[in-house]
């Protein structure tokens, strides 16, 4: 039996800005064992990793010991997968370029694959999601910010560095709304992010001052994309013109993603999807209407089925079924 | 002799709107018995099939006939490698689906692949030209159109129907220009092609209707992208910032492909590029203020060094090299 049972077994690890999820995953893609630590609490990553371990290690003990595990794979916000690297993380603690992969293989003794999160979560959805057989699809993310992971002819599109595939900083509107990040314009994080949706509000109803609106309701700061929605679904105008035209910029970006890489799908995936109609009617609309014929009435616009957090282990735990050596 | 020279050539076909030229490649990228036909003179494909035939014939004898050649490769606008069929391409006379590889396998009894233009010229610089053991990069066409070839993890991307790399057609302006051709607006043909260049000419002397410039030398329909060229080396500031506008369109749309696949290099080729620097600069300057920082300053732009019809050639007849049966 503890033969059988050796490194049949993934550590999937989903590091997020808040908090990083875990959980042990078996070849099907059966998730057990699922934990989270804080990402926030260590300012040294350390001290984070160490925590991460103590977490993990009753688990670990439980399927067999570290010989029963195959590998470590993680999602990050700007990570590398050929080096390992998470590098220059605005939304991490850890400042700089961090050789985690080879920091994680040191403690745990075991290998260990990195990617971004929004990459991950693409494999999640490849593997065990709604893109199962597909070769050809883009996944975005719609969360805080906006995030993407590229697939064309079976594999992920990693680019030269690394680091392909920021679809969200790609720019829509020239001259448009300031990214606080980034500094950029016009780019389609600033729009269809939740943080986009909250903006794309207040600017509303401060250009048509005197129009009515549930918003109004709300102090400035309350405004999020969940009120927003609230509003929406309460039949509030002006909440949803907001998500129109967030489904409007984000279709014109859907359209010019298609003619690069001509996918079989696109998949939506994030907290800005629970939206539904609200979001997924404006962006097919103008998502079609920005497109050459031929590609017209053809492209799946997808939600995920996968739970948010079950993604990101699911697709980090799959770089580990591709690992060459243990 | 005859026995060794078996099947070591390949015919490389580039059908442009107006001409077809060909050539006989061998395994290095030299090519012999250059020639060309005319594209628009027969509106029927088996008439234009049978003065191909005609204008290669001599040259197949002349390299020991049919048994010498490997097989044909072809680059057409709205080629699809899939399917060995143009599909609707605006620019050539026949129109609808034309399954193109198989009647020239049927008329020359030898394999046919075939793929679009830029894709063929795509796959001729990576193979013989500037992108030589690149991976990962862009060529962009800027002719009277503006076509594009994506190359990711060493190979081609054709998308799930064989109709990515549109890139001509993504909108880089919202709301801006109609093209003539596909109704869409903004798109970066609209502006970035020779057509476009011209248009903007237009447009700017219409807009300072009493400036002076050495383009009010010339009648409307005289300008285009080669006069508008000429006045800009002659230090006409209006015609210099024709070009300057062209890159900053051109500039931000490479910002966009370079945050979508991360390539080593984008390649520029084509006739705008006899514009040099009054091209370059300006669209170096936008792709880099566009980018995030971890993109900035490492993109390679290049122009193309094959001649262009070469390239197209080359890259046709590369098709016949990965031909799995013969």
């Amino acid at each position: 039996m503890a033969i059988s049972q050796r490194q049949e077994l993934a550590i999937g690890i989903d590091i997020g800005g808040t908090n990083t999820v875990f959980g042990i995953v078996d070849h099907r893609g059966d998730i057990s064992y699922r934990g989270a630590i804080s990402t926030r609490k260590h300012n040294n990553v350390t001290d984070y990793i160490n925590e991460l371990y103590d977490a993990l290690l009753p688990a670990i003990d439980e399927v067999g010991g570290i010989n029963a595990i195959r590998g470590i794979g993680i999602g990050a916000p700007n990570g590398n997968y050929y080096n390992g690297t998470i590098e220059y993380a605005p939304n991490l603690p850890w400042k700089g370029v961090i050789p985690l992969a080879q920091l994680m293989t040191d403690k745990f003794k075991v290998s260990c694959s990195l990617t971004n999160d929004a990459n991950a979560a693409a494999v999640g959805e490849m593997m065990y999601g709604v893109a199962r057989g597909m070769k050809d699809f883009i996944m975005i993310t719609l969360g805080t910010g906006v995030g993407s992971g590229i697939v064309a002819n079976g594999q992920l599109i990693y680019g030269h560095d690394g680091f392909a595939g920021e679809l969200g900083h790609t720019t829509i509107i020239p001259d448009g709304r300031k990214h606080k990040g980034t500094g950029l314009h016009g780019s389609l994080e600033a729009y269809a992010s939740a943080t986009g949706v909250a903006l794309t509000a207040i600017e509303f109803l401060e250009r048509d001052n005197h129009r009515d609106s549930l918003l109004r309701n709300f102090a400035k700061e309350e405004i999020d994309s969940r009120v927003v929605y609230d509003c929406a679904i309460q039949g509030d105008k002006l909440a949803q013109e907001v998500y129109e035209f967030t489904g409007k910029v984000l279709g014109l970006a859907l359209a010019n993603f298609v003619m690069f890489s001509s996918p079989e799908a696109i998949i939506l995936f994030g907290g800005m999807t629970k939206a539904g109609d609200l979001i997924l009617k404006p962006t097919r609309e103008h998502m079609e209407k920005n497109m050459l014929p031929i590609f017209q009435n053809k492209i799946k616009l997808l939600f995920s089925e996968l739970k948010e957090a079950d993604a990101a282990i699911l697709g980090a735990s799959a770089l580990v079924w591709e690992m060459k050596t243990v």
